[in-house]
């Protein structure tokens, strides 16, 4: 026999065309003009100048690279120091850092289950935690969206490992997941919690200290957090927060952690000196927060459907995967850049537009952003 | 019910320290003086002040992090150049950035089979492989190392999607893979060829174009690349190469690239200029493969057991972890770090110390690394 081996992409490319989900690549250059609501930089930290200066130093003093795994030659002070500020600022007793959220949280999805236990997991949970439950090998439930009570019942009768995960915030509508009702349930239930604080770190809780610090849950023995330096940090890599005993665990057992280069200086800098900016400035994240609800009120002010945004995440509902592109290509033609999520990127099948706040906004571009997507909006919409 | 929901994890640590395997992490400090042979920063360019000048012009020309997926805002006109420049560089019509070779592998294989897909993997490969078959909910088929005709029987019989995964250089041992043989048997079999080129690039093939290349396997319809730039290139992330149809579908079908935020744009620039640099010194990789013939002609000499190195990785067996880990402690008493790699990081559960070869290590350097590992070895190694 001898065949096309990958003749049948063409196929799933026409599936994808006729559907209005094809996508490609748009690089950016580095003096656009746009105004950026579609990034994840919730404290427009990305380009701050102590942030920069940050990682330039780093890359000067320590190379472009780990240069190996963090178990062999990959650690470096630097990275020790980060993970001693991440987790002083959050609360919790220690932390491990990843070359990226994604990667965290496969680590600590895997590493505190395995075959035997059970996992009870979020119907809107992000696809880092999904393919972790995929990867741990654990029975996998799948509980509505926010539901504790859902979440008891599954837990229930359960007698070996149990873990329950969920998004903190979740990354498409913006919405906070119910954490208290959570820990009471995996209290009750004998249950370990974790929860992507991705778009909670640097928004939520005193001074952007995380949606677990905001509910109380912060250095709780049954509590893990995983965390992105690529949001509000505006850097990249990820990290685990818990109990000493748990991020030793994972140091030991966890395959994206053992077998991955460790993250790169110019990174791990670039967030360190990112915390120490929020130490600063404890009114960033309130400023985020504040601009999202402007975005939620102007845009449904004008009768366009929105979810209350819990956190920096503003989603707006589209007709049609393809009236959303079409929409948010308007919206780029006059000026301003914001996120279209179609399928497979959104749990329900409804194509959005994604607006994300960011600190650094005045409430002059916040009232033209809003102006911008309420006049291109599409019939319907 | 309540019990402690972690409280297992005392009794799994204390398994690995009566195993001998308990891991710990020792940071390094900027300005150590212990010789490096434990990296993977083959060509000594992690501190090429031509890499890390890129790199740091690109922090303050772009910021410390791409700010999103690279779907949304996650692409700069810096990943596209880097992806024109790999896939010129390694012979390949198209090329994708990913924020680790880990994503890439999970990508690669995820993208390209499928539930009803066969794959056929080497008993030998990486971790991320392994677990990028896990994910794709294929079947998985592990074959004996480095064999292509059990490649060849594994295949037979299935006429859906196969795909034949392997390292081309395997991590640990440092041996290369039966390229020649196993495309033949895909060609054959109509099966794809996915090899993880982590150790080749940089180090085989023409000035370093990587195992493919060498084996005339670059650019070929049935074949596609993953590569890591946190190697040779001494930087972060990684990359697969392919046709372009494959690199189109990736795009649209990798949830470890639509899912994940973009290489931040200082790794992507330190990858580009190693790349270049790479262009203008073809001698680096003869040099690399030079030390590392050296390391190991050295090391049997003395009667140490070591595997013959057909890239720049040798691996010398120990006769415990125990063993193991005190030999590289008192290599590192003397000056020199060499990797320790014991269960679950070696494929056959035997320790070894891991040994990398690097372009920029004098012959009187290489010398002294031998005399230490041969003075400061166990009874019975
Ligand atoms: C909720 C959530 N978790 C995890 C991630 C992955 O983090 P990273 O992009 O740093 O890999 C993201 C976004 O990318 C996210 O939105
Ligand atoms: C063979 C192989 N593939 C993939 C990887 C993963 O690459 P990265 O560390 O860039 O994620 C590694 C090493 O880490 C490797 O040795």
């Amino acid at each position: 026999m001898s065949t096309t081996p990958f003749g049948w992409l063409a196929e799933a490319r026409e599936n994808r065309r006729s559907a209005g989900l094809q996508r490609r690549l748009r690089p950016r250059s580095a003096d656009t003009e746009l105004l950026q609501l579609a990034g994840n930089d919730y404290l427009g930290l990305t380009r701050h100048p102590a942030v920069t200066a940050a990682a330039a130093d780093a890359v000067h003093r320590w190379g472009a690279g780990a240069t190996g795994s963090r178990l062999v030659t990959g650690s470096t002070d630097l990275h020790a120091e980060l993970e001693a500020e991440l987790a002083g600022f959050c609360g919790f007793e220690a932390a491990l850092v990843f070359s990226s959220g994604y990667a965290a949280n496969l680590a600590a999805v895997t590493a505190l289950t395995g075959p035997d236990a059970l996992i009870v997991s979020d119907a809107a949970n992000h696809a880092s935690l999904i393919d972790g439950c995929r990867l741990s090998r654990a029975t996998t439930r799948v509980a509505p969206h926010a539901d504790p009570e859902a979440v008891a019942k599954l837990l229930a009768g359960h007698d070996g490992r149990a873990l329950v995960v969920s998004d903190s915030v979740f990354s498409v509508d913006g919405d906070a997941a119910p954490l208290t009702e959570l820990a009471d349930v995996c209290r009750e239930a004998g249950a370990g919690l974790l929860l992507d604080d991705a778009h909670g770190l640097g928004v939520l809780g005193d001074g952007g200290r995380g949606a677990a610090w905001a509910a109380g849950l912060a250095g709780r023995e049954g509590t893990v957090v995983t965390l992105t330096l690529s949001k509000s940090l505006g850097s990249q890599g990820g990290a685990v927060l818990g109990p000493a005993a748990v991020i030793d665990h994972l140091l030991n057992a966890a395959r994206t952690f053992i077998f991955d280069t460790g993250l790169s200086p110019a990174a791990a800098a670039a967030a360190l000196a990112a915390v120490r900016l929020l130490r600063e400035r404890p009114d960033l994240p309130e400023r985020a927060r504040a601009v999202a609800r402007g975005l939620h009120s102007g845009l449904t002010a004008a009768g366009l459907s929105a979810v209350r945004p819990d956190a920096a995440v503003v989603s707006v509902r589209a007709p049609s995967p393809q009236d959303a592109v079409a929409w948010a290509e308007r919206c780029r033609t006059r000026g301003l850049h914001v996120g279209c999520f179609r399928p497979p990127s959104v749990p329900d099948g409804v194509s959005r537009l994604r607006l994300t706040a960011r600190a650094d906004v005045s409430d002059d571009t916040l009232d033209r952003a809003v102006r911008t997507i309420v006049e291109t909006a599409p019939a319907g919409a």
